[in-house]
């Protein structure tokens, strides 16, 4: 037989059972949302590190820089020093990018042309600029050669066919470049005898291409 | 009577006056032409001469320049050293423009803004920059202040009213100044709190006021 009290007790039993398991099961979801909220955080905080680390920050960066603490890479090229010094994909500047770029001795740019304006200030060493002057013939043709020297300037005529090479065999070429129209649109040349149709397109340029990727993902 | 003979002698005469005045005529013709030729040349002459001389030589100037060599004033500013190194009155370019600009201690430059993209590469000293960051409002009202340091760089945002003050009692601040669109339309603020609207244009700007009377010329 069944003792009412019995039922009851296994009543209560049930019911204290019913109770435990309903609040181990508050439990459980109230320690799943804390979950829920520690990882989400968690994301968060890692996402704004990758963020702060990125090379390609485009805003929240301090105002004023200290050049010697920007990013700095050869970008593929032995020999190079490039540091984008203010710049379209790095820092959303839409008109101007400036670069200082160091060129160990006998190092040197591709042959290329490009239809932005393009103004070098020479800051240490020297070397010689090729430029080929004649984008209305069908290649570049032998360029003419200028000697650059420390606290010298110069400006390449949009479209020339050029190339910069630091012919200074004791000491290292650095200059500060200023382009028009970021990002840079490069044509390349193998040799000076290129048609002027057949040269190569890289885009988006090498210390450009980190930055372009990240901000076509932006897009998405 | 007339005698035909005398008839054909004064006919002779006649014609031989008439051709002595032709002669004459023709010396006179080309002598007139020579001196145009001449006067032509000389004016050519003259103007290649002031072109040469000239401050504001857009074209014919080396393709490589010593900075060391170039115009330098201080534009009625006291104190302030400005070298365009590469600019649009005086060398021809359309997007970008590139100066030099030292400022003895304690010198700054007027409070302005605007519409033009510029880039500041610290080279030598320290000094502060005042930026108000309130285009949208009223007026510029109290900038924030930042230290700017050799081997910095900074960018100020489009339309920002800003001052570059060299505070450094003991040293030059020495500037690399790019901007974008040249020549700069400046719009000038007495103080911080004269509203955007009253800010006044000054157009040309000092260093382009030559060079752009002598644009003007050209043009006429």
């Amino acid at each position: 037989y069944y003792c009412i009290g019995e039922i009851s007790q296994k009543g209560d039993a049930w019911r204290r059972r019913r109770f435990h398991a309903h609040r181990r099961e508050r439990e459980r979801e109230r320690e799943m949302a804390e979950l829920t909220v520690i990882l989400y955080m968690l994301t968060i905080s890692l996402f704004t590190a990758t963020v702060s680390a990125s090379p390609c920050p485009a805003n929240g960066l301090p105002l004023v820089r200290n050049i010697s603490e920007l990013p700095q890479d050869n970008y593929g090229r032995p020999g190079l020093s490039h540091i984008t010094i203010a710049g379209s994909l790095m820092h959303g500047l839409k008109e101007v990018e400036i670069w200082l770029q160091t060129f160990a001795p006998g190092t040197r740019t591709p042959i290329h042309r490009h239809s932005c304006e393009e103004v070098f200030v020479v800051l240490k060493g020297s070397g010689t600029l090729y430029l080929a002057s004649n984008s209305h013939a069908k290649s570049p043709g032998k360029p003419e050669e200028f000697r650059i020297f420390s606290n010298s300037t110069f400006f390449v005529p949009v479209n020339d066919a050029h190339q910069l090479w630091n012919t200074n065999e004791e000491e290292d070429l650095q200059v500060l470049v200023i382009i028009s129209r970021p990002p840079i649109k490069i044509f390349m040349y193998d040799d000076w005898l290129v048609p002027h149709t057949a040269a190569k397109l890289k885009f988006p340029y090498l210390w450009d291409e980190q930055c372009y990727q990240s901000t076509l993902k932006d897009e998405l």
